[in-house]
């Protein structure tokens, strides 16, 4: 992994759904560092997109996006957001992407992890360097210690080292980041629904009495996969997560310090402090 | 573990949620075996249970059941359906239960397999012989193999062992008993909602394109927890699970051999074969 490097030329960013793409980029702006997004076509937020200097390019499009990169004078490329499970029709092979067959193919055995450390290799083959967003916007990451005014108590702080253990087991699993534990239960776990979802199904279980513990007590934990590359994908909190936990009825979020992003920090630390939720970043 | 024992008394049937213990009274029936269900208040299903000879009881009347268990002359008792979650308003505390509090406290703490397993002690301790389903209801158990016209291809049973996997690394934790795998990737993981849902959510994530694979592929696995009693809490599997797994677009389903429970075997059977699924069980 590339450790903090010197942002010598603008930074193309390779930008899959989700805010992710775009807070980068503000924190790039901000920093006086050039960014070029590659929006993904299919995937990338179009209104977002076009607040900023950027190129629409699809999946299968190698040989455009390198074109494009070094028109743009980059050297150094992100690439953030999501691509969930892509589908053939989604891909657009140009002919630098067909010569390249052999090596993405070998990339695409394995789960999400597997392809992102693949398409890695891609590029740097082709002369980029890849960097993560804890290089250039450590701004954006999630702090040791507690960001609320509300902190956990002795149940919570048992719930959260369930939690973390259950995601420890499940990491070589590649499947989902987060899990919400309450008194001890594990009373939900992520899958590729996310976990959005994940909050409104323990919102539902409540509503259907189903979960039958008073409100304000349980924990969702976020915690990035074994070997999830953090230059490319890391768990991401942001205000809406705040409100699916504060409807789910849970006490707070805890997620790994330095990996976990933030999208919008204020905002959350604000939402989270009117709903009397606590936010805390567990020591990796 | 209680090994096949013979069957002395008439069987009483401790019955929660679900069609199983309305199952397992059955097969006793077919058996010439005699059994009293003993339906909990806020769990055991109403209508069923009045095709049978029963007792209402609340969580927290021991004092009553171990009375009327004795009236009924039931020696052994099976403790059989599901009881999520109670609440405090579930129970009406007698006196016997009262006296009782020190050890049912004792087995209150940890997950389901905890109070399950507690719940056992309180019995034997009180002369009755806990049974399981496996004992007496052996026609109600997964075979091994192959149960359907439709059998698993090499695709399916990649995603068969990757679940089973999943689920070991789970087990510790007291959490789902079920995986949906489609194509080496774990789409979702079961927690307290149950299989039925899990497998509506997976049908959503394909229907939103979220879930971007042919129908036709991957496979729901179900297995018993690491350290769950077997004698009071088995996976169980019916018609309605083929058809959610149809709808979620699954190649079929798979679970452990002898450790699982098919509530209507021939229905369930029938429903796979007319919806070209596999159902298999797994060697142990």
């Amino acid at each position: 992994m590339t450790s903090s490097p010197a942002i010598t030329s603008t930074v193309g960013i390779i930008a899959g759904s989700g805010v992710l793409p775009f807070a980068a980029a503000e924190s790039l702006r901000k920093q006086g560092i050039k960014t070029v997004l590659f929006a993904l076509r299919g995937f990338c937020d179009e209104a977002r997109v076009a607040e900023f200097p950027h190129h629409w390019i699809s999946l299968g499009q190698l040989g455009r996006l390198t074109k494009l990169l070094r028109a743009e004078g980059c050297a150094d490329v992100m690439f953030l957001g999501g691509l969930v499970r892509p589908s053939l029709k989604d891909f657009r092979l140009d002919w630098e992407t067909i010569r390249a067959i052999p090596e993405i193919r070998a990339s695409l055995k394995g789960g999400d992890d597997a392809v992102l450390a693949g398409a890695g290799r891609v590029f740097e083959k082709r002369g980029f360097r890849l960097i993560g967003i804890a290089d250039v916007a450590p701004d954006l990451l999630m702090p040791e210690g507690n960001l609320t005014r509300a902190a956990p108590d002795a149940d919570a702080s048992a719930d959260i080292a369930k939690g973390r253990e259950l995601l420890k087991a499940l990491g070589p699993f590649d499947v989902g980041q987060a899990v919400v534990v309450v008194d001890g239960h594990a009373i939900g776990v992520e899958g590729i629904e996310g976990t959005d979802d994940l909050l409104a199904r323990v919102k539902r279980l409540r509503d259907e009495q189903r979960l039958r513990v008073a409100s304000g007590r349980g924990v969702l934990v976020k915690m990035p996969k074994s070997h999830q590359d953090l230059r490319f994908d890391l768990p991401a909190l942001g205000p809406k997560t705040v409100d699916g936990v504060a409807a789910a009825g849970l006490a707070g979020i805890a997620a790994v310090a330095n990996q976990t992003l933030i999208a919008e920090p204020q905002r959350l630390i604000a939402r989270a402090d009117d709903a009397r939720l606590f936010v805390t970043g567990l020591r990796t």
